[in-house]
C-alpha cells in the first residue's frame, strides 16, 4: 500500500475500501463507513450539531486537528445541556497527504472519543487534487440526548445571576499561533482541548440553577459574553482581576499584540448561574480535573442591555465587543 | 457588505454573525447557526450519516454542489430504510469566494431540503486562506427515523431475489465531467441529483419483500453491486440489455472512454427484493416520477459467492468489479 493519499482513495472504489478497512474501521470500531449508522437512542429529545476543523498547522503543542475535531463537537453538545453519544466524521484530504499523518490523526480522534465516552458511528472520505485543500479538513457532527426537564437558554438569564468560567483562557489560540509562527515559550503553552461533558455532568449534579452555558472557542471569551448579552438583552459585567489568564498566555499576547479575551479556547466553558448557587457550583467544578481553575468572574445586571463591561484593575470600565475581522484565522 | 468572502467571515466574530444573520438563517429558517439544535424525534431508532461534497465544478447541468450535498445525505438515509428528518451543514469556504455564488448555493440547499421534506437545523462556517481550498466544500450530516420492524441488510439477500434499479445510470458523472471539460451534448446530459425518500416511501408501501437498498454514487453501479455481493456472500447476475443507459450517457462514455457501470449517479437506487415481489415493486416504482425508469436488471444466485456477472447481449458473461483507481475524482 502507498504511503501517501491518492485521488483514488476518495473514488468510492477499491482503494477507498482498503483505506477504510485498514485504518478507519479498526480505529473507530465500526463495521462500515459511509453508510448510515443505525442507532438506538434512549430519549426523544436530542441535541444535534456540526463543526468543521480547518486548523493550521495540523499538529500543535498538546493536540492536533483530530482530537480538536472530536472535542469541539462533544463540547458543543455538552454546553447545550446534552449528554453527547454519537459522532460522525467527514474527511476532505489533499492528494499526497502522508498516510502516517492520517493514521496519527485518526488515532487521536479514537482516543479523544473514548475519553469523552462517545462513539464515531459513520464517516466519509473525499480526496481533492494536490493544491486544492491544505492537508486535511475534518467535519464532525454529533448527537446527544437531553435529560428530561433540562433546558438552557439565554432567555433564562436574569439580573443577579453570576458568570462562572471553568478554566484559564487563551491557551489554545496561543498554542496554535506560536506553532504556526515557529515561536516557543518556556514552559510551552499547550492547547486546552479537552472534552467537557464529564465536568458538565458534575455541574448539573451540583445545582439546577444554571441558565446558560457556552464554550468560548473562535472569537474567545469576549465574543461569547457579547452573544450572551445580546441574546438575553441583559448587561454582563466582569472583573478583569478575576479572569484566569495564565502567565504564558499573558506574555504571548503582549508579545504578539493579541487581546486574551478574543483568543480561542477549546476546553473551557462559561456558565451563567443563579447568584445564590454560584459558590456551590464553583466548588463542585473545582473538584473535577477539567474545572480545577473554575472561578466566578462577573455578574448579570439589567442595564445597559446587550452590553458587556470589563471593570479594570484600576477601577475604570471598558466596553467589550465581539472579535472584529480575522485576528486568528484557522485557529480551529 | 463586501461581495466576497473574507477570512473574518470564519472568525466567529462580528462578520460571521452578519453572514449567518443575513444569509444562512433566512434561507434555512433557523434562529442560530453553530449551536446545537434541540430536536424532538418521534422514534428511538435512528439512522445517522455524513457526507462531504467536493464536486468540481461547483455548478453543472441540472444542479450544483448545494442541492447535491442535501440530496446525497437524504438518499443515504432513505436507502437505509429511514425517513430523513434533519440535516446539518458545515461549510469550508476559500477566502475570496463570491458571495453571489454562496447565496446561489445556499438557496439551492434550501430548495432541495424543502423538496425532500427535511430541515437544516445546525451549521458551521469556516474560511481558509486563498489557495488553501477550491471554492467551497460542504459537509452534510443527517438524521432519519426508522419505522418499527424495518431492517435492511445485505445479510437478508437470498438466492432467487431480484435486482431492481430505479432509473437510468451515468447521468450525474457525465454531466459533471462534461462541464469540467467544456464539452456540451445535444440534448444536454443533466445530473440526476434528486431526493429519493418519496420513492422509497412508495416502495415500502408496495412490498415488504425488500432485503437491501443502496444508492450507486461514487464508483457507480458496478461498485454498489460488488459491495452487495461481497457483503452478502452471494452472486449477482445482471443482464446488459436490461441496464437503462440513456443515449447521451452511452455516447459520452464511448467518446470519453468511460464504463457507464462505474460512472457516478446521484438520484437512483438499487433494491434487492424477493423475486416474487419484484414485478409489484417495479410497477409501484414506475408510478412515482422519480422511479419512472425503474426496471428489473438481474437476479441473485448462490454461487460463485461474492461475484457480480454481467450477461452480455451476445450471450457471454463478464466479471464486474469495483472501480479501481480514480476514474473521476471530485464527482460529488
Amino acid at each position: 500500500m502507498t504511503d501517501k493519499i491518492l485521488l483514488g482513495h476518495g473514488s468510492g472504489g477499491m482503494l477507498m475500501h482498503e483505506l477504510i478497512r485498514e485504518h478507519f474501521s479498526p480505529a473507530f470500531g465500526m463495521d462500515g463507513f459511509g453508510d448510515s449508522a443505525i442507532l438506538s437512542v434512549p430519549s426523544e429529545k436530542l441535541a444535534y450539531t456540526t463543526d468543521s476543523s480547518v486548523v493550521f498547522p495540523l499538529f500543535f503543542p498538546g493536540g492536533n486537528i483530530g482530537d480538536l475535531a472530536v472535542n469541539g463537537t462533544v463540547n458543543d453538545l455538552a454546553v447545550s445541556g446534552a449528554d453527547p453519544l454519537f459522532l460522525t466524521a467527514g474527511f476532505v484530504i489533499e492528494e499526497g497527504f502522508p498516510l502516517s499523518d492520517l493514521k496519527r490523526i485518526i488515532l487521536s480522534m479514537a482516543t479523544a472519543a473514548e475519553k469523552a465516552g462517545v462513539k464515531i458511528v459513520a464517516g466519509d472520505t473525499k480526496v481533492v487534487n494536490r493544491g486544492k485543500a491544505d492537508g486535511i479538513f475534518i467535519n464532525t457532527s454529533g448527537i446527544g440526548v437531553l435529560p428530561d426537564g433540562r433546558e438552557l437558554s439565554p432567555s433564562k438569564i436574569e439580573k443577579g445571576d453570576a458568570v462562572v468560567i471553568s478554566g484559564e483562557i487563551g491557551n489554545h489560540g496561543v498554542a496554535v499561533i506560536s506553532e504556526r509562527n515557529g515561536i516557543t515559550f518556556d514552559p510551552p503553552v499547550e492547547t486546552d482541548s479537552r472534552p467537557l461533558n464529564g465536568l458538565v455532568r458534575n455541574m448539573f449534579e451540583a445545582t439546577n440553577g444554571i441558565s446558560f452555558m457556552r464554550d468560548p472557542t473562535r472569537g474567545g471569551l469576549a465574543t461569547t459574553l457579547k452573544e450572551a448579552a445580546l441574546e438575553s438583552g441583559m448587561c454582563i459585567r466582569i472583573r478583569e482581576e478575576a479572569l484566569p489568564i495564565p502567565p504564558g498566555v499573558k506574555g504571548a499576547c503582549s508579545l504578539l499584540g493579541f487581546d486574551p479575551l478574543t483568543v480561542a479556547n477549546e476546553g473551557i466553558l462559561v456558565a451563567i448561574v443563579n447568584g445564590n448557587a454560584a459558590d456551590t457550583l464553583v466548588t463542585a467544578m473545582k473538584k473535577h480535573p477539567d474545572g480545577y481553575h473554575a472561578s466566578r468572574i462577573g455578574t448579570v445586571e439589567d442595564a445597559p442591555p446587550g452590553m458587556v463591561l470589563l471593570e479594570t484593575a484600576i477601577g475604570g470600565s471598558r466596553i467589550i465587543d465581539m472579535l472584529r475581522g480575522e485576528q486568528l484565522p484557522r485557529i480551529c
